[in-house]
């Protein structure tokens, strides 16, 4: 993966250097790759630059190789990565590379969140002034209500997450914060503040899916990372239609799927990175996955538990806050931390001790599109 | 599928319509949709509406489905059903639930027309004013010089797209044309008259894909169609990168790898829909899959073969110059009007003699994401 931030680099480059890194890393760049998925939100809007899955076809020199893009929002890359793992399931690819890349900082911000709010419902939503923003800090409102959640609590969780993306050298942000900075930190929408929210970023990730037949004959064994399990679930578009306001049944559907494919359990999870783009997601996700029981996820922040050091570390790259969130490209970034954490790999203090089942979890419209992964060693 | 046109649904009401008509024809809608993907190739633009995968799954009905939507440019519709096989394939889905959708009309023609071109190279092919018509235009001259083909000769191809669409209920153009009225018709870009060209359409179709498992649990078998191989190819993104004008390599790369997962060759095809976004690209297309000799398709054309009555029938639908082209959604309506045939239930005088091999054939770029579908009873 390339750095996130705010880049230099055109989406083309950006998508190019992960592409380049992932075929190197693998040890494919001199096979034949069947297929390139790119997953990406709306580099139209973002960027003024269409039909990528061409375009990075012909610039990353994989043609002819099939290429198909993937969009669901802000979980593009980890669809695109589902997308690629059913065509090697499915015996139609032996290789699939794919790159999730966004590139939104050319754009104003207000445009930028515009865009964005395009994944909310017109009719119910947009029309009345909600942005996801506004969306989180409802749902954050409503968990401290049910359970008790206090401010100080959650400002943990921006707490632990710059903690870890200040030992990450691609994240966005390499500084720590204290919950005093989180706490006095500017109103976004309240509850929520600054630290509160992800911020927007440039970035893209780039994978190689290869079948058992590929591992064999090419001889990748020793860098390979299995995949053992995919889900993806969606919910009713707007956040009044559904039945809760601090749980997410999308990520239930994506988990369970996940979890019976893999033919693992919740407790099983070594290693896991969650799409933390507001505080409040890190705690609904943990107990969504069923990592830990219903209203207890802040007790899990609090004694130590999702820490690098803990029994369930939970964002070690530094997460969507810290580590940044291109949004195209965070669910194949999340993809490659957990396979640096699989291969004993990751950056000097943040590796988590001999994982052996390792965990994604994506999120795409404001609550939809979840998809999990399972991966072990 | 809907009628193509210009019409006054919406894009979710065309993508409704096609996707409820396709849940009552396959004996589906009262069983478990595991996936949802949808088709589309800029919706964002053309409509203003995004994030249409979840949108889609709230509002045809199939939350908590998976759902996601994938565009190729105007192929988007034959990926969208290329990453359905896919799931199926990989065991990852027993009914997948396929949306191509397109409204095209709701902007200016020339603002649609630019959205259209982003498919090009923007360095070596927009910078200096080219434009799909005008890269076909630039091959039909080429293939007339290298092959001795006519004016005359090149608008039997519309000719043979009117008098077969004059006869389908849901085409666009429900009129026959003659010879004079296609080499009379307005130049677009010379060679290429106005009869040479697809239209701007709205329209969506929809299909849905089972399991093997899914056809006998499900009592489906009466109605099923044999999904016998997909294939998917690229070339270099600017037409002057590629190695002929005559030929497109991606067309012959995706045909060859459909051939291969079907175990069937060319001569076994029996009826075929290609992708005629202009007069030009049916010859090519018949070549490039191997229908016939390189040079001698339009022989195929002038002897009748392609007619509906013929031996092999090209567009017995009125293809994308008669049936309309609503880009996002021509892949699937593609693999319906194949199904239809297959079924022997093709609109009255279309109906070709107890097919049992058909073929689909979608361009995404100009001149890539080419996806070749293979069907059988």
């Amino acid at each position: 993966m390339t750095p996130f931030g705010i880049l230099e680099d055109s989406i083309i480059e950006l998508a190019q250097k992960a592409a380049i890194e992932a075929l190197i890393d693998s040890y494919t760049i001199e096979f034949p790759i069947d297929y390139l998925i790119v997953g990406t939100q709306n580099p139209e809007e973002f960027t003024g630059q269409g039909h990528l899955s061409t375009l990075l076809a012909d610039y990353v020199g994989v043609v002819p190789a099939g290429a198909t893009r993937v969009e669901t929002g802000p979980s593009s890359g980890s669809s695109a990565f589902e997308s690629a793992v059913a065509l090697v399931g499915a015996g139609m690819a032996d290789l699939v590379l794919v790159i999730g890349v966004e590139k939104m900082s050319q754009v104003a911000r207000n445009t930028a969140s515009k865009i964005l709010s395009r994944m909310l419902s017109y009719e119910n939503e947009i029309l009345y002034g909600a942005t996801p923003t506004a969306l989180a800090a409802l749902m954050t409102r409503r968990y401290m209500h049910d359970f008790g959640l206090t401010r100080d609590e959650l400002s943990l969780i921006p707490v632990k997450a710059h903690r870890n993306g200040a030992k990450n050298p691609l994240a966005q942000f390499q500084k720590e914060v204290s919950v005093e900075q989180v706490n006095n930190s500017t109103i976004i929408a309240d509850p929520l503040r600054l630290y509160d929210c992800c911020a927007t970023s440039d970035g893209a990730a780039a994978a190689v899916i290869a079948s058992n037949k590929a591992v064999r004959e090419y001889g990748l064994s020793d860098s390979v990372i299995k995949i053992l399990g995919i889900g993806h679930g969606t919910d009713y578009l707007a956040v009044q239609h559904r039945t809760s306001l601090t749980s997410m049944n999308a990520t239930r559907v994506a988990a369970k799927n996940a979890f019976r494919m893999a033919g693992v359990e919740p407790s099983n999870v070594d290693v896991c990175e969650l799409h933390d783009a507001f505080s409040i997601l890190e705690l609904l996700n943990m107990e969504d996955i069923g990592l830990v029981e219903k209203g207890s996820a802040i007790e899990a922040v609090k004694n130590g538990s999702t820490d690098v050091s803990g029994a369930m570390p939970v964002n070690s790259s530094g997460g969507l806050k810290a580590r940044g969130h291109p949004t195209g490209a965070t669910g194949v970034a999340q993809v490659r931390d957990i396979v640096l954490q699989l291969r004993s790999n990751a950056p000097k203090g943040l590796q988590v001790a001999d994982p052996i089942i390792g965990l994604t979890h994506n999120i795409g419209g404001f609550g939809n599109n979840m998809v999990v992964g399972i991966f072990s060693i």
